[in-house]
């Protein structure tokens, strides 16, 4: 459609082009809307000139509603409807899968609900925002009341297949229901909860290593130090950028161009260095899609569960090890020399903390989960249950004190943590758990691939690993569902048996547990 | 036409909507396309990584195939004939005669042409590049020769209502013609060329500062100190930024978000600071643009002379004066303690050398003008006269001698010297030498309104003189024509005048001229 001279000629362009050709022209248009509000939003985090905030929420809004208005097209409906009668290869019949989906959701929603929501969603957020300050639910739960309200209006429209939250999680990890989330969830508090309590009790007994008063890691040298890390996982800097902001996020922008952002805390290094190896794990996802389907589903990633999953993989499962410690040790003496004389034992045993907090961000690995798990549980009672608003705080209460053994001792450190609900991404948790299995999946199947996984990462030589993930995770995108790719890279469909193995072995070294 | 539901509604909005809300519509959704050019064009400048070229080029293709289609949209055609017949306010009939002007030029090029053209114009950067190296003048003859031809076509296609080179004048500088260049110029050249001669003998018996062998200006000192003086023109740094880049440049994007780059020599602080003082001076005027009329042509800078005589005013007209230095040798001498005691005259002296260089962006305020002025004879007569382009270089090397009175050794350092004619940017130059006229008749005008603008530098308050272009410059964007703007805020259409009289006193003053 580019330098066309009228309409008419598009038209006649139109009738001679093959409707898959169309289609994928117009996808094409979509994503590169799609790209550009990436672009716009990773310059906002990290350079935007505080007065520009106006216009580029305008902006934003423009190109989502641009975006918005090319998929709701109804020559994209006329397309769709040609080319699911056609036999196609598997990567376009995935394009054509993936636009049905987006489509019939963006049509199903009118204009004046769409816009009533972001609206809503907008005020919410200014209200959770002072409201988790004052630690004040009363003061959220009117903005959080109709959120919820929507919501259930927003599945109505939709359309309900089994359950009305199966609706939203859906959403989040295409093909994931509460029949499959209930089952991967159970197996896991069932295990999980015991292990807190072992590790608790073992944690009186062994002595940890602990970070000296005033000791300053400057950030010219935390810098340089994961910088080092994340190009030794494989990322490459020349398409690429490593910048700071608020909170850490990756941007997979498009082909060579691939950034990831990070934060510095002058008293804590590892702070930084486990963002840029999350983020990089994100990151090495987004470099490695296929190029040659940029800009459609195809080409970009399935999930947001398997997307975490890269993004845990390295930072936990490669990075709060002994093994991963041993190898960058020169590095870290090399950038911090005022540090104590750690060696990897105590630099694994720093980062691999277990503490019963109040906040899922600052979560080790045992207790992530366990956030993660209340949450579902809530927004399934919300909306499949009969929770009321009004019994949030207590509901939640009392499931952490079953499950941690503490009592919240208010709001801030309960419900009104996270900022999801406050946007209305109900369903959106338990993709951060799904990603910890995945990733805990993905280590057992490479490893019987290519043998001890430690051992490779004492080695120092990761390429291996980021070239089993190349061609079974990254490079097949959006070709099969999540829980396919998952299927086909690991042999077993989603399961949570590989985390457990995976935690209890860990933790049951560290802690010397029966 | 955002969040609509279908083609059917958008056309029954349009309907009921006011021909001028949806020309407006249309206007700004062009306008924004751009905007994104633009906002992709300074992170390519300043951050981009290197493998993210080819995706780059082909986003900066896209949308300005976007933008060029929905420029020649039939309706754009509809809606301009209909506002034409219509009587509209100052600010819509601007917006009527700029689209019109855009849509007339965009629908007269068939979409063959603008590609093959593109193509020739991307081979001749090529050629010129490697040609220039070399300084093998046959070695680009041919792809110059070939955008001579096409840009010759490109007349013929849009229409020559005078003589040729008059279509591509008015492309640069709307309305401006030789018959209005001739006079300008020819007025300048004859009064120039013995100034430069008086100053040249005079450079013998004056003694020269000179910058001490081996001093070190840090790039944090320099960035300090540069943005200091931004800071103090009036920039507004919550609402842009100051970046590094190979090529100074400025970046209005929208309201809010004005970005301007320079570059750093550790061995020459001049070069930043003017390159600073230049953009700063566009960049003033980008934040200077009504708002209420963001993203059309009334909102926008009204041409490159205008914008030109922005950066020029600041750079030259305030920054290359006694009087600037007087009120920066604290922050000079601040951020510089290892710098001579130079004190505001030395400073001066430095920053005004004449040298008759071959090197038109390296030139002084007298020889910059002609150097300009050689570039318009040689299109002229390219494209008005018979000159081939086998006898460029001995044309523009004869011109150099007569006015310059020195040889070109070499075509490097002479007609290969810029990128302008690769780019098929023939009619581009003169607009340089606008700015320069433009500023003085400004500076004469502010005078006649503020009081001695000299003393006003001095006194360190520079507020005044901001104020003053903001509502006869800035403000006004396009709402009449580049010589009309310069007509009302200075009384007079645009002369030579002013700028003769302006270098002619300073630089009588600076070398004490008889």
């Amino acid at each position: 459609m580019i330098w066309n001279e009228s309409v008419e000629e598009e038209q006649r362009l139109q009738l001679a082009m093959e409707p898959y050709d169309e289609f994928l022209q117009r996808v094409q248009d979509i994503h590169r809307l799609g790209a550009l509000q990436g672009h716009l939003g990773w310059d906002q985090e990290v350079l935007m000139p505080a007065k520009g905030a106006s216009s580029r929420g305008e902006m934003m809004a423009w190109l989502a509603g641009k975006r918005h208005e090319q998929l709701i097209d109804p020559r994209m409906g006329e397309l769709l409807a040609e080319l699911e009668g056609k036999a196609l290869d598997e990567d376009r019949a995935a394009n054509v899968r993936e636009m049905r989906r987006n489509y019939d959701q963006a049509v199903r929603l009118p204009k004046s609900f769409v816009e009533t929501f972001a609206q809503a969603r907008s005020e919410a957020l200014v209200a959770w925002q002072s409201a988790r300050s004052a630690s004040d639910f009363e003061a959220f739960k009117p903005s959080l009341r109709r959120l919820i309200e929507m919501t259930r209006e927003k599945i109505d429209l939709l359309g309900i297949q089994s359950t009305p939250y199966d609706v939203l999680l859906d959403e989040y990890e295409v093909g994931m229901t509460v029949e499959d989330y209930d089952p991967l969830f159970a197996g896991l508090r069932e295990r999980l909860v015991p292990l807190l309590e072992a590790i608790t009790q073992a944690q009186n007994t062994v002595d940890e290593p602990s970070m000296p008063e005033g000791l300053v890691f400057s950030v010219d040298a935390q810098k340089a130090f994961c910088e080092a890390v994340s190009k030794h996982m494989g990322f490459d800097f020349e398409a690429g950028r490593m910048d700071a902001s608020t909170h850490p996020f990756s941007a997979g922008l498009w082909p060579g161009d691939t950034r990831f952002t990070t934060r510095f805390d002058e008293v804590d290094p590892f702070s930084c260095l486990y963002a840029v190896m999350h983020e990089t794990g994100h990151a090495l996802y987004e470099q490695g899609l296929d190029h040659e389907h940029r800009f459609t589903p195809r080409g970009a990633a399935v999930s947001l569960g398997v997307h975490e999953s890269q993004s845990r993989f390295w930072e936990n499962q490669i990075g709060r090890t002994p093994a991963f410690w041993k190898v960058v040790l020169p590095w870290f003496r090399a950038n911090f020399p005022d540090a104590p004389d750690w060696d990897e034992h105590a630099l694994n045993r720093l980062a691999n903390r277990v503490e019963k907090g109040f906040i899922r961000v600052e979560a080790d690995e045992v207790t992530y989960n366990l956030h993660v798990m209340l949450r579902y549980e809530i927004e399934k009672q919300l909306f499949n249950g009969d929770l009321d608003v009004d019994d949030l705080p207590t509901a939640w209460n009392s499931m952490f004190k079953e499950w941690f053994g503490i009592e919240v001792p208010e709001d801030r450190l309960g419900c009104l943590q996270d900022i999801h609900w406050s946007m209305a991404a109900f369903g959106y948790f338990p993709t951060y758990t799904l990603g910890n299995l995945y990733a805990a999946q993905l280590l057992e199947a490479m490893a019987e691939d290519l043998g001890d996984v430690d051992e490779m990462v004492a080695s120092g030589d990761w390429k291996p690993m980021l070239d089993w993930l190349r061609p079974r995770i990254h490079q097949r995108g959006s070709q099969v569902s999540p829980a396919q790719l998952i299927e086909d890279a690991t042999g077993s469909p989603p399961s949570p048996e590989p985390f457990l193995r995976y935690v209890e072995r860990k933790y049951s070294a560290l802690y010397q547990l029966g």
